[in-house]
């Protein structure tokens, strides 16, 4: 703006600068599986682990994202797609901030999963399967979402009247079945210390 | 999910942990005025001191919004209005992940500017008006958009054909035909030391 400025050199940070100030590499953690098959649960104990590693994460899920950001979508088929995306480019803009991002939705589809994984790098979209047999997750019903979509008071209700098509190769697949909460977790942690995202 | 679990305590990460743990408090700094008027210049500038001092911040534009999360939103009243409110969403989650986000747009409309203001805190939301005269903004005119306004290619060009509603009481006022860069920036990361907003 005047012959002053020339000289003060401009230099946008990068993402890379946003990353290595944070010691991480920042990535999705995508989380899917069914309703009550503890994407939330297993998400809440990755980022409870991680912060108290002193990374620096960021959980994204119903609760923060449907009631703000995507408050104007419904649950329409076009609607479930657009909410996905958004997830996804939300997620893509938080990892260009450097975090860690969690994402905990069901997202049944395999087509807008991969639209997610195909918005970032190869290596920063991890997939995490919670692989929890519908008849658990109906018994812990946590919410009472499966006793309505029996009763037909919710329709397109996930596993019971709409598809869930299982990731074919996700990074991570979780059996909360077979392991506690903290077992969970670990492997996650595990995961992303072998694949040096955390050290 | 077995009793073992039961005793490990489940505690979600909190945005006040999240800023402690950035040693600062995490507030929108929503830069506003005309084409040309500098918002995307002084708010790199600032985004690269604070990095400078160690912040955790992240830069909101058209560029990384309008290509991604808002990329089926097209330019008549209505997408303004929700390019705004999603940008203001996206800021508060960022708020809610512990960082200094910027925001570099128009944003011509004092009612559009208030929502997101009310999306926040009361301390959260920093409205830097950019008071950069539209004759100014119009010579330098860094991507010769002034120039297809005024041909007509484009139309609602704001300050041409279209208003700009100027702050009333915003939190800093930037006069870029007075001072450099560097003490425009220096402006901005003063008021957020006396505001204890960062150290």
């Amino acid at each position: 703006m005047t012959v002053k400025n020339i000289i003060w050199h401009l230099h946008n940070v990068t993402k890379d600068e946003r990353a290595k100030q944070k010691q991480q590499r920042p990535c999705i953690l995508w989380f899917t599986g069914l309703s009550g098959s503890g994407k939330s649960t297993i998400s809440g104990a990755v980022e409870q682990k991680l912060f108290e590693l002193g990374y620096h994460t960021y959980l994204l899920d119903g609760d923060n994202v449907r009631h703000g950001l995507n408050k104007d979508l419904a649950f329409s088929d076009g609607d479930r797609v657009e909410n996905i995306r958004r997830v996804g480019e939300l997620s893509k803009l938080m990892i260009d901030a450097g975090l860690l991002v969690m994402t905990a939705f069901i997202s049944p589809f395999k087509a807008d999963r991969e639209m997610v994984r195909n918005l970032v790098q190869q290596h920063e979209f991890i997939e995490i399967y919670m692989d929890t047999p519908l008849k658990v997750c109906e018994q812990r019903d946590p919410k009472g979402l499966y006793k309505k979509a029996r009763n037909g008071e919710i329709k397109n209700f996930t596993g019971i009247s709409s598809d869930y098509e299982s990731p074919e190769l996700p990074e991570i697949v979780i059996s909360t079945v077979e392991l506690s909460i903290e077992e969970c977790a670990d492997k996650i942690i595990n995961y992303l210390k072998e694949n040096r995202i955390i050290n």
